[in-house]
């Protein structure tokens, strides 16, 4: 875990292989696997982060989508204030800010985008682009909470942030995007 | 300059002051005042943002609010693109990620909260909750297009950006904010 974290600290979750963690910690590739799992499951250890994935996504992937503005919202907005989250936070403030931002596109490609954009693929080719607009806002809100620290959004009650952006993630979700080129 | 850009790379924006700036440059503050103006107008001179902060104020001034949303879109977002903006965000990529931060949070208060606030306080005493709201949006997708580089958000034409995260940002700015501690 020391040398997943020290490597994707440096390099991000993108260039960092299972095989340049098992290498650093002079161990088989196979057991890194076999004791972490995905190299997303291996990035969520080693930053503390006390969460599987999976108590996240199962109550997304359950909720109709005309609903997801509001749930993804209660899900993903109470994470930054918690231990795990401020550690994640403490992390990105602890790199470069280029490292910063690669581990932040890893999370919301990997988390969101991955997640999202198949079910709300609708019109057609639309999916990536309303799970990125998500993305936009969910960022935009968690940075200037919870990094910069804009006050007074930032002690703001999570539930009334929840209340407030969530008309605006269903509108990116079932709403009407603009057409390309428009 | 060199001086200026020094400091605010530094301390940020918040923990520079003029006198700051003209001890390390070895001249009077009042020369500093004569020569750029407002704290502010020095730091945009320093990161070579080569755009008088009056060429975006005043259409956004000039703008009836329930139009705010598509205005502050339409005005704020090409700007990243720009040189000057490419400029803005290389100084945000080369500092450390506190400092990086500390530029932004001064950059959201100093040029849209307290542009804004005050003209969508309605009921009185939401204005800047309203315009950190905006800030949240703008921010987000100003950090997932031209930092993050989350594609394919990030090469969409800026238009359709506009277009698309218009009304949400009108939703903050006149739409029902949910009540404090719902």
């Amino acid at each position: 875990l020391t040398c997943a974290r020290e490597l994707f600290a440096r390099n991000g979750i993108h260039k960092t292989s299972i095989r340049a963690v098992a290498a650093a910690a002079g161990v088989d590739p196979a057991l890194v696997h076999y004791y972490f799992g995905t190299k997303q499951q291996l990035f969520i250890a080693a930053v503390q982060f006390p969460l599987d994935p999976m108590t996240v996504i199962s109550p997304i992937r359950d909720t109709p989508i005309d609903e997801l503005g509001g749930r993804l919202a209660s899900v993903l907005l109470p994470l930054w204030a918690c231990p795990a989250g401020a550690g994640f936070i403490a992390i990105l403030r602890s790199l470069p800010v280029d490292s910063a931002f690669d581990l932040l596109r890893s999370f919301v490609r990997e988390l969101v985008v991955a997640e999202l954009a198949a079910r709300v693929d609708d019109p057609i080719g639309t999916g990536i682009l309303r799970a990125e607009f998500v993305a936009s806002q969910l960022v935009g809100v968690a940075i200037t909470r919870s990094v910069v620290g804009l006050e007074p959004l930032a002690s703001l009650p999570v539930e009334t942030v929840v209340a407030t952006i969530s008309p605006n993630l269903q509108h990116y979700i079932t709403g009407e995007l603009a057409p390309v080129g428009e």
